[in-house]
């Protein structure tokens, strides 16, 4: 396994030779469902609900394993339950770990100095929550993103920042026009392929990745113009509305450049009637052909 | 007790006569010194580490609270020792808020949609971590900050969104200019008194707070015409460098409008002589005189 976070990632996403990402968010209506149990029974305690959460990923994970390299819990879904939530958490991520995968925490940290330095420990430190990396959200600049450059660096781990969100009112900030001509996301990008290029690994790809949405096709793809050398986590696809010709763009010609991330089009893809007998199987067919899909497109391209 | 967020703060401030905000940002290094224990035992475990936290913040709770009205844990020094920390963040929050605290989380969260409805419940709902109020950051535009709206509104709560952050490389993104003539924290400003502007209280503020820097005294000073209505929460007091008179334009006449935070100048005042005999007499000290500092600052302007 290679030492350098872009190349582990590389080596993960050719070994699998898939560029999806299975997001996991628990939530427990649908979770409840699953697992045959009522809401009433699976909400009945922070404890409870974690312990559905954790019942429930085991299997998604064990299912959806043969058809991703990465995974990625959103932290919201755990925190909601307090420290059980957290637990439940903790035992995912080091779970995912264990299994090979890449685990990628979602969690959107923002912060300065030893209040950045104290996230970047927890998520990618040595202690109990550590992933492989994390999304950080760039609005306060370079001194929010050094402190867990300097943590992620000196564990060969990365993280991935904010560029171009996947939500409609993504414009409202990200898309305003600059003096210079560009627009806020372009300077965004110019800075996160700055920050990265400190660290870049035998893949030509560095260890600060950058968020980049599937529903804007074509900023995706003029952003993989733009940043040659930055890995994209892109979010959006399945129930957001992306599809696999939207997120192409970004792969380069080895199948590497981008992981793709969908959450509830896989983990909550069984239907109504099967969801009891099936919902693992539902997931590793909604990964699998999440996975075949992207691939198709991507050799139809480079044919 | 009023009801709306925005008169519960006025309220807290003008019964407090205190602007006064005290950041609860625990590292262990310095709670050893204070609790007469050695790094390594208050570091042996997480657990042993949150039960440090715990009793360090009791005894400041108790000391500043003649001093101030508001405090605000930063969550990522809890975080950083897992399950257990945020079981100390959890007693942290809860005990504040039965001593008559305003306690406002500094998490800085940012998602969509259930994403951010997660949180939400998470810090603004009725679980055992829910706050007063929470800070966000604003990058994905009004979609990340209407979930946090909806369940801060339905329960009498607040959020605080960055505008202009207090550190050097703020300027980066946030000083950018735009083609409107607007630098892009002006922008922010204007999304955030415009987002506050369907919950105005009775004090004349709003329920969606920005958080603005000391250390930028001339953008403080117009951020405070630009948005009338909004609630500042003020960073970068003390050992950022922020002075009384730096802060005294974000205040109106009846002292209200702002809070002002500091964190490691109050909970860590002592001097290295007299820190296991009186750390939390040190932090009273330091929030009288700040409270003091800021109020005769203000005086003095509106003689």
């Amino acid at each position: 396994m290679p030492d350098h976070f872009a190349d582990r990632l590389a080596a993960a996403v050719t070994e699998s030779a898939s560029p999806v990402c299975v997001g996991l968010d628990p939530t427990l209506d649908r979770i409840a469902q699953a697992l045959n149990v009522s809401l009433e029974q699976a909400a009945a305690s922070p404890e409870a609900a974690a312990d559905s959460i954790w019942r429930f990923n085991q299997r998604i994970l064990e299912a959806v394993r043969p058809y991703c390299a990465v995974v990625k819990p959103q932290s919201a879904f755990y925190e909601r339950w307090g420290p059980p939530g957290v637990e439940a958490l903790q035992r995912t991520i080091q779970l995912s770990r264990q299994m090979g995968l890449i685990c990628l925490l979602d969690a959107k940290r923002n912060d300065i100095a030893s209040t950045a330095a104290a996230y970047a420990q927890a998520y990618l430190g040595d202690g109990p929550l550590s992933a492989d990396a994390l999304t950080v959200n760039p609005y306060l600049g370079a001194d929010g993103i050094d402190p867990f450059l300097q943590e992620a660096r000196g564990r060969n781990k990365g993280i991935f920042a904010l560029v171009k969100t996947s939500n409609p009112s993504s414009t409202q900030i990200q898309d305003q026009a600059l003096q210079d001509g560009r627009l806020l996301y372009e300077h965004v990008g110019d800075l996160v392929e700055e920050w990265g290029r400190a660290s870049i690994g035998g893949c030509g790809y560095s260890d600060v990745g950058a968020v980049v949405g599937a529903t804007f096709p074509g900023e995706l793809a003029a952003l993989r113009e733009r940043m040659p050398h930055t890995w994209f986590l892109i979010p959006g696809y399945g129930s957001q509305g992306g599809t696999a010709s939207d997120v192409v763009a970004a792969l380069d010609r080895r199948g590497l450049g981008a992981v793709v991330n969908s959450s509830r089009g896989i983990i909550y893809a069984w239907t109504p009637e099967a969801a009891q007998t099936d919902f693992a199987g539902a997931a590793a067919n909604a990964a699998r052909e999440m996975r075949d899909a992207i691939v198709a497109a991507r050799e139809a391209r480079d044919r």
